[in-house]
């Protein structure tokens, strides 16, 4: 067990987007320094980040540069490019490791992993041609999903198969790349469980919030989410089986459908999680905080929410509606410090406490 | 009416403390760039701000090449040099404006504003030499206090007399500076009333918070203040009252005595203010993000508590205690970022939300 990480010290992050952005204000709150790296000049996280390096994934002297000057290091995204992940781990413990980036940046790996710890899992089948499509589709049936194994986020790189006529259509989606095709799954609800694990093995979990996507992008995150008291205590023992079986330091996202058969595992991301944002204004330590103690080596914090809040996610021009939000009551809001609002670009979120 | 300043746009911060520090941190959460002035190298808001300008308070170049930088100006402290404030003003809105400050720098003027109003104030009386303090005391009595008119904080400048003997020590101790007698309050506890108003004349209020200050230096703040609604009403009238007359922008704290008789004003801050702090983990609109509303245009928050909250200071070696302090439940650490532990020096602080 390594001693926590005393004020003063540096975390480094890997990616200068929201999440990174967010880690780096809640590393100040525990009086570390924040250095992000990221390829693209002005990250959003370099606006409140103590040092900035803009160097490309690739450049050997800028990253052993990074990983000298910070104390440990942590991540926004999972795709990392593991070339640089080697170098940059050969100079500085990375948190969470590599198992989990390994299980975590291969749909079929993770299914593959979940299945093997005894949760459920959509049925799933590897996809390498049209062969083994037709041969995944005749036992998973239709509808069904294919997507491509690695770099899938906010549903891209996937492809819905409603029928079989469809299936020449969704593996031109997917340009042929290494694939998994996924059952549906008849849920009732989505929720997931911002679960983190200390360096010292301890465990704790916020509560679960329900989520509502549209077009495959998180709108909104509600707590409490509707759930059983059974279901409740499931949650958190499968997040933290999960935990446990990575040895995982951090914060990890589970998102999960709720079945009549029970929780099914969807997904799993080895980072803070959009769907955990609404921990800011519901608890006293909130998911980036408890990110950033766990790869802190301090001690986590207990998760406790104390206020219902339903997040959402601003949305491409929802991020013109602000003015009128900024006239609710108990409403926080959270911007991005992006210039340009695309279609699709996460630009903020709001967290409104209901009281 | 001026429009309110959109996400992007950079607000100056003169001061780097960890009252820049918060107020560059909430800036960021509306998307707002932080740019900091201070004359120390690597200020703790430097951490946490996309920009810092290292320059003396005299350094005309560096005064105008910051306001040429920046959309609109706010400090975190009442003693900015008057040139400086000059120079920027000329080139950028310094809010809140230059009335507040000229009222608040200096004790004698500030007491003699607040009784114009018609608020109750301690008895007071200008000091500038021997004479004048003996006919104070005559008149006010002892035990009181003998205040620097300008630049005292945290108990700083300050001497007091207990009977008329201590009266050479304590003009001893202020050195000959101008000065101002002030009569003891009997209260039963202090308050404050951390209230803003908004860039058109919208005023909201935090709930009061009470108080405990030891050497001078505040301790605790925890709400909700033991009060009566009378008192509540009063402390939120009083404070629009001074809002009003100084045709303020931004969060102001007004220190108030609760005595028998009434509220008694004790000081106001042309600031954010160590009394307010709670109001991070108590209100969805902390009240950083509040002044940055003000100072910025936006509409304020409506300042609603949805949780009960003590506030500690960190002061010197407390900060020794953060390890401990991070297994507490329900317990937010905010740390300023500060290398070196002086004693009576502000490290950070903590919230502890009651459930």
């Amino acid at each position: 067990m390594t001693a926590p990480l005393p004020p003063g010290s540096t975390l480094g992050i890997l990616g200068g987007g929201q999440l990174g952005r967010m880690i780096a204000v809640a590393a100040g709150r525990l009086g570390l320094q924040a250095h992000v790296y990221d390829p693209a000049e002005a990250p959003p996280a370099g606006q409140l980040a103590a040092r900035t390096t803009t160097a490309a994934w690739d450049d050997e002297a800028a990253l052993a540069a990074f990983a000298d000057a910070v104390d440990v290091i942590t991540y926004e995204f999972e795709n990392v490019p593991t070339a640089s992940l080697d170098l940059l781990g050969a100079r500085r413990p990375i948190r969470p490791g590599r198992e989990a980036l390994r299980v975590s940046q291969d749909r079929l790996t993770e299914k593959e992993f979940l299945s093997g710890l005894g949760l459920s899992v959509a049925p799933f089948a590897a996809v390498h041609d049209a062969a083994s499509l037709a041969e995944a589709m005749a036992r998973i049936g239709t509808p069904a999903i294919l997507k491509t194994r690695r770099f899938g986020y906010d549903g891209k790189g996937q492809a819905r198969i409603a029928a079989p006529g469809d299936a020449q259509a969704a593996l031109d989606a997917v340009q042929g790349a290494p694939a998994i095709l996924e059952g549906f799954v008849a849920f009732r609800r989505e929720v997931s469980v911002i679960a983190a694990r200390g360096l010292d093995g301890s465990v704790a979990c916020f509560d679960p919030g329900e989520n509502v996507h549209e077009d495959g992008i998180l709108r909104t995150t509600s707590v409490p989410a509707r759930l059983t008291a059974t279901q409740r205590t499931d949650a958190v023992l499968l997040a933290a089986r999960i935990l446990n079986a990575l040895d995982y330091v951090g914060v990890l996202g589970v998102e999960l459908f709720v079945t009549d058969a029970g929780l099914v595992v969807n997904e799993i991301a080895p980072r803070v999680h959009n769907s955990g944002h609404w921990t800011q204004n519901g608890c006293a330590v909130d998911q980036f905080e408890q990110h950033v103690r766990a790869v802190a080596g301090w001690p986590l914090g207990d998760g406790a929410r104390h206020a219902d809040v339903v997040m959402e996610n601003l949305i491409g021009d929802d991020v013109d509606r602000v003015p009128e939000i900024a006239r609710e009551a108990d409403t926080a809001i959270h911007l991005y410090g992006k210039d340009a609002a695309r279609p699709g670009r996460k630009m903020g979120h709001v967290n409104r406490i209901l009281r």
